[in-house]
């Protein structure tokens, strides 16, 4: 259950092909292309066995959802609300930046934000409050002023007030590939968005990336993973720890050990089979924990090679000195310092974001973050005394490349 | 030719469909994937009617360029290479920022850069040594190690000098789908590369959309366009020269005057008839006016809101007081202040970037930038003293979701 693995072993699991689940999501994406809100009515009945009467939660439903939350938890997710807040708006651009001004011309990015976009939070195993907090922040903080949410009937009342705590416009009890296709192609009652962003399962997946053309997403999202990097000072308890609440998530959640201590691994072996059996999610865990291992390395350095070449969705730095692993790793979706740092402090509360690129897909894409809800504009500002310093080059290279008009377009200007 | 269009007029030629080259393209596609190298002599011989015998430009055949272009030409390609740059170099992000640590924990942000990508550069109408230093300089500036380019063969002397001044790492003469294809999925020659950036026709587009799930892109392009917000004082000669330049690239660019003045269209009318005796390419520029013509709006907050509903690739201000103009615009991909400030001008060589959103897509996409050519991942430094600041919620929340096992990572830590 808990074993050496191979770099190559790792690898070729991460890259395995998802199960094609493309035909029935393509079925599912033509019947809300046909039949719009009467569709995703039957759809719900036929994959969440509820007959819906309305899609779109109203108010009072979300004052029935505060009534049967605890007050401690609604505490717990405004804090966190806080922190992630304070966090994404560190990463706001300014609205308007200009370089100095020289020889006449003055360059500038305007960054505006994306006026309509939509979350999905699935539903089934567990309810997920957290990921409406992680994607409705970074949007609301970027000035995104629809932003509305999806997930699986009957909605989790957790949800609903997180929704509400976050500023979600509107939610809709809609899941699966159908409300991928709803939001992306729109229907009566769910207006088209512009961007769909947060986690799902295959289907939802599939979807998201099928509909490209017509909406743009966050990133293909896969099976949750960590890697931790431990030397001799990491604490079996606390790496094993960490190990069973990655194996928790998902039957295919994946967790890799690299450590330069050869004794490490059997001491978290040992932890986990003590630690798995009050955990209420073990059978999840075990089957999780059967792609899950480690790799025994000669260096840091080389711990850092086998992490860049995985490119975790979570890398754990638990050593001596975690700084100057830092400064070196140059691909993880999150990087959790030192041995106080559990992935579970930025799945909620730390600040950061959980919505994180899988599957080695951090080598190319960001979490979600401030950025994927705005885009930017070029600016220039050109005086008369700009265009003289640039037209020469201007008109050089424009009649280099055979476009005379654009040459024109500059000369008629200086000529004045 | 020249005449007054409506905002839904041209809204709806924007949204319509483009040729469906997709069953041609899939093909190309299949072939490369099957075939790799000899698939792409094959489809050189078919499409550019060369047969090539290798497909990497060597260092001869670059030294053999630069002594084929003016050395003019070459001064002002470095010329416009340096202020790209130092444009470039401002968007730049900091590679590790941290906040100020409270409560024992300090979050930041890790942007690192992707390590190869490819650009697209398009032959045939015109050599293109500009789009080669708006591909490159941003991808340079990012710290990219491996920057590859495609080119239709025989490739432009001009393309080669570029490339070489931009540092590209290798130049492949191959064009079309195929090049895309080559570039994504790899052959003997040209390996893969993480994403795809320049423009390209019809086929390029449909084959950068196609692979999406193989390798990342820029976003979708499609034919040039301009958006002329115009007053009173906007010179019907500049503005005349602006809509040529515009319309000389391509028989599908289009271009629309916006203007508060309704004598004004009638003047840039006759300009335009004027000056498109003497332009060169005057077929290209007649087509493109077809789909081109003016909106006369009552105020200036008129203007802003059709140019924002048009979201134009390049969009210019020119009217007495263009400032408070820029301020209130929201969708545009560059934008250009002032009567002095004519397209040609970020084309080449202003330092702002050429490569931009069309059909709309400003809406939501930035033009090509520095941040195109990294991915940023978070940290998080934590503290005993930080998981006690926040363990409580973290757990709080772990539970409410039912992740017994995530609490416990962090109860661990509190309880030693």
């Amino acid at each position: 259950m808990w074993t050496a693995l191979t770099l190559d072993t790792w690898l070729s699991r991460q890259q395995a092909t998802l199960t094609d689940v493309s035909g029935a999501v393509q079925n599912i994406i033509d019947e809300v292309a046909g039949r719009g809100d009467e569709a995703l009515f039957d759809l719900c009945e036929r994959f969440d066995k509820i007959r819906l009467d309305h899609l779109r939660v109203s108010e009072d439903e979300i004052d029935e959802a505060y009534e049967s939350v605890d007050p401690e938890i609604v505490e717990a997710l405004t804090e966190a609300f806080s922190r992630i807040w304070t966090f994404h708006e560190l990463q706001r651009q300014k609205d308007l930046w200009f370089s100095g001004t020289e020889d006449g011309i003055t360059l500038g990015v305007k960054t505006t934000p994306l006026e309509r976009i939509g979350m999905y939070v699935p539903g089934g195993r567990a309810a997920y409050p957290s990921t409406v907090l992680m994607c409705a922040v970074p949007a609301q903080v970027a000035g995104v002023s629809e932003i509305i949410c999806c997930t699986p009937p009957p909605a989790n009342p957790l949800t609903l007030v997180a929704a509400d705590v976050a500023g979600v416009t509107d939610i809709y009890t809609v899941g699966g590939a159908q409300a991928i296709a709803a939001m992306a192609l729109g229907t009566d009652t769910i207006r088209p968005v512009q961007k769909i962003v947060g986690p799902g399962n295959a289907y939802v997946t599939a979807a998201k990336m099928m509909l490209r053309g017509r909406v743009e997403i966050d990133f293909p999202a896969g099976p949750s993973e960590i890697a931790i990097i431990a030397d001799h000072t990491a604490r079996p308890d606390f790496v094993a720890a960490d190990i069973l609440a990655q194996s928790e998530h998902d039957p295919q959640a994946a967790s890799v050990l690299i450590t330069t201590d050869p004794g490490l691994p059997e001491q978290v072996g040992d932890w986990i089979e003590r630690l798995v059996e009050e955990a209420p999610r073990h059978e999840i865990i075990r089957q999780a924990l059967g792609q899950s291992g480690y790799l025994i390395v000669d260096t840091i350095a080389d711990a850092i090679a086998s992490s860049d070449k995985i490119a975790p969705e979570h890398l754990s730095i638990q050593v001596q000195d975690p700084l100057p692993v830092l400064q070196k790793v140059r691909n993880a979706g999150s990087i959790f310092v030192g041995q106080y740092a559990p992935v579970a402090c930025g799945d909620y509360a730390s600040g950061t974001n959980h919505v994180l690129p899988t599957a080695g897909n951090a080598k190319l894409y960001s979490g979600l973050n401030v950025s994927h809800f705005t885009k930017t504009s070029t600016v220039q500002i050109i005086s008369r005394e700009g265009i003289d310093a640039i037209g020469d080059v201007v008109e050089r290279l424009a009649t280099a490349e055979g476009l005379h008009a654009h040459a024109i377009s500059s000369r008629i200007r200086r000529e004045i």
